[in-house]
């Protein structure tokens, strides 16, 4: 099964929306909207470190589109296409190491293989229609380790939504709610059944196919100051929106939603879920406090909810019981130190 | 070592032309040239399948960016924006795994890893200072395997180059010449005395630095009918050109021109690294006989030779002594079937 057979088989995405030509060719040909801007933005998903090679390949690749889709709509971005980047593992379909002799597990490994791109193109395919864009073209090989690397492409209507906005005085707001992700990863390693199954099973639908806020995004054009994802978590997400901003946010403890499942939780270990855990993909934004009545609890497709203030300063913090708590160097982060 | 402190360390890279927004925020924010059509390809180094774990990474990094501008040049396109997206394998800078207590040796590797970015960060730098675009964005993971992902948009002054115009009739055109790169691969295990020093540097720089041909590619508008680049071998890509634009071409082995070291090699042996050799980020195209005046030698600020002839049929082949060759399923190609 060679690589333009695998294109050729399961990678054949249609060309929509100014995409004068797609697949195929040395370069796609697009032919951006007139007089917009656009935003540009690349994540990667790496088997073993953001995703279990176990996991339905149909929703690894909803993911990896999740995750940089999640940053056109921080930017308030509506995306027209994406390109992909795919590396597939040598473990991919095959259980061990086989010699050629052993005819039948080659095959069975193939069969596997070709399951695996089947379900990755279903699942992009299925992403594309559901948020509007099209796939226009990509590379493909052969590693190690399985890796997904989308780059995506959206037109901006006005101004962007930058993370350098936020001015003392603005209100602090999140989407839907946070360290749902983190939580079905603990879960998934030990349920020490104080979450019920319907609970259970929400929180993996939040780790596993989790919703880019392009709606909500869209929305706050003119309306929010800042905006930032929240795929390392709050924490992180509210520090690093501090840091462009120059100034200072505190978050009030009391008032982040938690879900059910979080409900059953230890407050400490809600808490500190709540704030580090990462992987939910929701927007922490801000805005004036004039916006506070167009800025209802459902906006742009999403409950949201108010949590804090911004002040003069710098940091991030958390008030729990009228104490102060820092979030710097909390949430996750990439080590390249060991 | 973190994330962050690596991106504000070292990929600290300037805005330029039409970057509203550039590294640092949830996406870049971008104003594509008016009334102009984009083109976007990616294009993923892998270490140990694409380059040696041991290559220089200045070099590396150059290269991982003119595999992803060679596509753009193939298309006429002038390149304007990048997106990188890195994986930092756990081999880099770290000869062996350390335990906690060996703290001069983690110290060490600590300092090679850094050497490593700040040599990739300069190479990416390099290679877009001289080929005039700008770095806009990426993301940066650890993994088990280095990867370098590069994703480029270009702006298209008229309509594309693609791989569907060739028409019987037509001539093929070759940029440089081939195979050097793969030699020098080959080379590198055994040098049988026969490859002089001089002439071994010069195939070594086509291998780690090879040149995308960025202007060839725009001053072919308006006269290619067709155009490829050559980055898995001068047989693959005559297949793939023949196949986009349903003809036929006969490429005459004895126009293929060969480098210096190439002629010191056997025929059988040089015959087969220029049809088979990949890695050389040449420019193939087709172009009415008519343009042969303007086609000069050199041509686009690169020696050009005139390889063969487009006819009505199908298929790639290779002419010598009057025989004729398939070049089918030549040169290399990923394989997802062991």
């Amino acid at each position: 099964m060679r690589e333009r057979e695998v294109i050729a088989e399961f990678f054949d995405f249609a060309a929509g929306e100014g995409v004068r030509v797609g697949v195929g060719d040395d370069a796609a040909v697009l032919s951006p909207p007139r007089g917009r801007k656009l935003a540009m933005s690349t994540d990667t998903l790496i088997a073993g470190v953001h995703f279990l090679p176990s996991d339905n390949p149909f929703f690894v690749a909803r993911k990896a589109a999740a995750a940089t889709l999640s940053d056109l709509a921080a930017t308030g971005a509506r995306p027209l296409w994406m390109t992909l980047s795919l590396t597939l593992g040598r473990a991919v379909g095959r259980k061990r190491r086989l010699t050629l002799r052993e005819g039948k597990a080659r095959d069975e490994a193939l069969a596997r293989r070709k399951k695996w791109f089947a379900e990755i193109a279903r699942g992009f395919k299925n992403s594309a229609a559901e948020y509007g864009y099209s796939i226009v073209g990509g590379d493909l090989a052969r590693g190690d380790e399985t890796k997904l690397t989308t780059t995506a492409l959206g037109e901006l209507a006005g101004a962007p939504l930058l993370r350098t906005g936020a001015r003392a005085g603005d209100d602090i707001w999140l989407s839907g709610c946070v360290g749902d992700a983190a939580l079905a990863l603990r879960l998934r390693k030990k349920n020490p059944g104080v979450v019920p199954p319907l609970a259970h099973k929400r929180v993996n639908e939040r780790l596993h196919n989790p919703q880019p806020r392009l709606e909500l995004g869209l929305a706050l054009a003119g309306l929010a100051s800042a905006a930032i994802d929240l795929s390392d978590g709050l924490a992180s997400g509210a520090c690093d929106l501090a840091r462009a901003s120059g100034v200072c946010l505190l978050l009030d403890s009391a008032k982040l939603p938690a879900s059910p499942a979080m409900r059953r939780l230890r407050a400490d270990m809600r808490r500190r879920l709540m704030l580090e855990g990462g992987d939910d993909y929701e927007l922490l934004f801000c805005a004036d406090p004039r916006h506070r009545k167009t800025l209802d609890k459902k906006f742009g497709g999403v409950r949201i909810s108010r949590i804090g203030e911004v002040c003069a300063g710098g940091g991030a913090f958390a008030l729990a019981g009228g104490a102060r708590e820092s979030l710097a160097g909390r949430g996750y982060e990439h080590d390249f130190g060991d």
